[in-house]
């Protein structure tokens, strides 16, 4: 079916994230956007405007059907991403699945484990993983230049639209979620969860702790309810330090060569032995590349290639699992919830 | 003892802080340094250079003796407090303590009780009240502009001295829940914490969880292992929200016209029911007093009209026992631990 | 020909900006593009695919000749405008024509009258002027807000393109010299301006001083060579100051209640008579909405009613105007150079 | 007279500055401040009172009839450094003159003959030049980091005291002309001005642009009528450039590893030739040293080993000459004034 020459996709799903996929596919060299796809026509027929060389189709079986069509994205609402997927798993189709993978751990699971049955491509839309910002952290990451990891602390609030089925955790962490998972070699173990519904039903802002089985922490605050905009990560290594900050314009990462050194103090125990380090800092030229740009080429050549993506299903598991936990935590009180390992499972 | 013309105070403990007081003290009209203390000679004498015009001595009980002197100021270190705090109420001295008021919560309590037996001024240094930002932010809170508040969360996280007998909370949180206290009439009932030591035997970064009986909840991120220095409280509320940034040079408080609209929609459930609004932001013309000369005047009007201050030991008591559940928390694994308040002991 | 329908455009260039035009025109009711035009047919083939409703042509003479056209967009290198603008006015074509209207204060006169004999609208595309930032400090201007204006200063620098037709001059002062021509009541009398050529032949960096009749005084400092992008007008007022920094994400115009009072004091002329003033700063909250297509539907608003657009000709012209003026003084090592004005020539 | 263990200063001027010079004298090793003088003497009161173990005095010739006395340090208005300069010269102490050298080209060159004449230290407290900030950039200049220097550009504003006996120019410039002196090896040959006073009668604003044989250009933009405080220095050069930020708390210095490349390119004359560079920026950790106490310290140090200052009387007279072009060109509308070097009168 995938050839060298050209690879056809359908996009279901012409919401908020659907046509930045179909513009994206279109783009691309080696791909062609055969349908797109959603259940209202009206939405359908506005999109299909500015995408005239696609077929607008309301039902997702036509894809499904389809013995020429590669792959499928999905980027419909969460609770629809497990039968769509499976149904194209199937299918025989490569799925490229909106973020987060699925509802549930069980989900995310049962497409995890179809695709691998399938033999088939799963690419989770964890996009900020293909931004110049995070490879070239993840370069830093692999060089050893950051040393041992120490922490992972995100703050991504502003004042953001309520969402009706899910909470700010569901909403905005997974893009930090992903983003740890990708840096770190070391996996959380635990997570516990606090956060307050002002409005509505949902969880306007939250506080998450991941737990590791090594001395490494990690908190994320995401917040509907901020009057300003924050995307700041910092990375804390025994040798450097990063901070990530997604609204500067340029210079969005800084690493920091400041951190601790621990000193053998022979002058007994009021001498000082844990002193900081000053030195510079340096913010590493970027990339301009549109981040979902380079996923879709990603996409299409682990499909070409057969190799698994960066953001491949256990990504996505992984992320959901721990949106689980801390689901968990946040419905106890903020008790410590285990994250299950798929491996341990 | 006290008059109109002049009070006298001795300073006991000439390490960081204790010379900020001294030359506050020394150039506020209406105060006279009578005193120096402190245990080390020779630190002793290097400050005495500075300030000739005082008496230095190694034994605080000099100035518990001299019936003359009229107040104490302690900036020693907190294991402390408690014993020359109390010696020095009971020679019927008026006391100004360093931050936090005690290391426990039942000695902060005896500070507190023997301060209202001898009839004399208990002054907590909880500086940062004192600051145009934080005095600003008050008078916007009591004027009723934020509406109800929702939430209030702060981030003062640096690269910072290890210190050997306290932890990160106990260093750097007083600060944002002094501030928190003085501007939320709900205080907290019970609070979280997880934290973690990378180097050394203390915890080295800390997010502390702090619970109301009300919709409101309070989070505080500590840390000595932040390669840059950020000093970062949002304050969120029904009407307007503040963002008081006290790294920046001047505009220190933004006041934001910006929050959520509960909209009482017909449209079914699946329509928008809350709604955010977006509006001007404008900050205000702060003063460019030193905070602890404003202390220092309020701890004389304090002595002279018999007033309680605003930092008094009431609120200094409160911070203490914030700290102690935020550390039994963090002893437990992030358990939420009861705020226990001196009105229900 | 103008029905209220539906406008007829077709836009010639598709070079950097061209697609910009044919993309809002495309969007905004009222108009439909009805050719594309550009010598180059390779790029007019490549922008065609994204635009497929459209007319390619590479004859401009198609559009002039079609009777049934209504309005021309000219997107072309500056030096082609005039002819290409006469052409189209003497077909009765509207015209929006790039900034700067044209190579020479010649030239844009032409262009004036022949849209004046024509009766036809002549829009020139300064496209700063529609921004939500521009609109409201222009509403700020006309409320008297800011008092009597005292000056304009703009810095306009970044590592930018170098082009080989002109320089940064005629490259970037066109945005600020519109700004500050539909800003200020006053108008510019004379010019000086100072440049560099570090590499290649045109200059790279320049100053130029814009003086005024009264006790105005504006600035304006274009680079090509800066390591960072800057993007700042300040603007003097009596009772208030303006700052516009378009790098701002949000919160892109501040507005100062900071000044000076001249006081009248009786002490002696060693006495300060000359005293400033700090109050609050406050950021309108500005309208997110695209100003080309503020501008797009403005000039369909102007040909439906009859009226002049806001960057009318007479405001290309007055910018041309500066910009010779400020070339002659480049030219002459920085003299004083006169701004004639169309009024008095 | 100067011996290894200790020297001895007067300091003549309490005024704004004096006390900070008297207090690095005070801590500064090798220094003993013996008198403070003043012709207010309540002001010398008040000050004396700080620094009481100095020896007040109204009349500065005690000072140098003290045959004991090593050095002088004159921070009295401009218009007297010429006549107490040479006093003090021709009384044999080292002198230390407040910036501007003096009111005029003449006066300067006085104060430099006397000083050689005498043999004496002669040393302006251009004392931005002893910031770690602009060590660092000399450091990155003198190591061919920049390449060959390309242009300077300074921006120096904010809601400034208005001076009586001053402009803006000579209230605010001297201090971006020695930091240009002290970076570049050429020296401006010329200097164009303008300004404008909006109230008062001394210019308020004023732009400065300086000109050099070879092709590099400066300018200057000097206000005390910003509502915003800015201290932007740009300096560009062939390989790196330096944004230096006063305003930063951190990360004054950021060094961007971007240019422009010129290419050799056979393509014809539209293909580009002068191409931009783009790489990583660095920001070096600085001290944190207090200018003014290097600078004493400097002056200690140059004294025991006469040895010429790094800001001598050949910068404090390069600087009033560019002074005295710029007001020149002033006073004429902006003409293109010469800069008179010493070398050549």
């Amino acid at each position: 079916m995938a050839s060298q020459k050209e690879l056809t996709v359908g996009v279901i799903g012409c919401g908020y994230w659907g046509p930045n996929l179909i513009r994206n596919f279109s783009s691309v060299k080696g791909w062609r956007v055969k349908y797109i796809c959603d259940l209202n026509s009206n939405r359908l027929a506005q999109i299909h405007e500015q995408f005239p060389w696609t077929q607008p189709v309301t039902d997702a079986t036509v894809l499904f059907d389809d013995k020429e069509l590669d792959a499928v994205a999905i980027a419909t609402p969460v609770s629809s991403h497990c039968s769509l997927a499976l149904a194209a798993l199937e299918a025989g189709k490569h799925v490229l699945v909106e973020k987060p993978l699925a509802a549930s751990r069980a989900d995310a699971e049962q497409i995890v484990l179809a695709a691998e049955r399938a033999g088939r491509i799963l690419l989770v839309d964890h996009t900020f993983i293909y931004t110049p910002a995070v490879q070239k952290i993840k370069q830093l990451v692999e060089a050893g230049e950051l040393g041992d990891l120490l922490y992972f602390d995100s703050v991504r609030i502003n004042l953001g639209l309520f969402q009706h089925d899910i909470n700010v955790i569901w909403d905005l962490a997974p893009h930090d979620f992903s983003i740890m998972d990708y840096l770190f070699a070391d996996k959380p173990v635990a997570a516990a969860a606090h956060g307050m519904c002002h409005f509505g039903n949902q969880e306007d802002m939250a506080y998450v702790t991941a737990f590791f089985e090594r001395n490494i922490i990690a908190h994320f605050h995401v917040n509907w309810l901020s009057p300003v905009k924050i995307r700041l990560i910092l990375i804390g290594g025994s040798r450097k330090m990063v901070l990530y900050d997604d609204m500067e314009n340029s210079e969005k990462v800084k690493v920091y060569d400041r951190g601790v050194d621990v000193v053998d103090s022979l002058g007994g125990i009021y001498s000082l032995l844990v002193q900081y380090r000053m030195g510079d800092m340096y913010s590493p030229k970027l990339d301009t590349k549109e981040a979902l740009r380079s996923e879709v080429e990603h996409f299409r050549d682990c499909i070409l290639s057969e190799r698994q993506p960066i953001t491949d299903g256990h990504m996505g598991l992984r992320v959901v699992e721990l949106l689980e936990a801390a689901q968990h935590s946040l419905e106890s009180g903020g008790s410590r919830v285990p994250v299950r390992d798929m491996k341990t499972s």
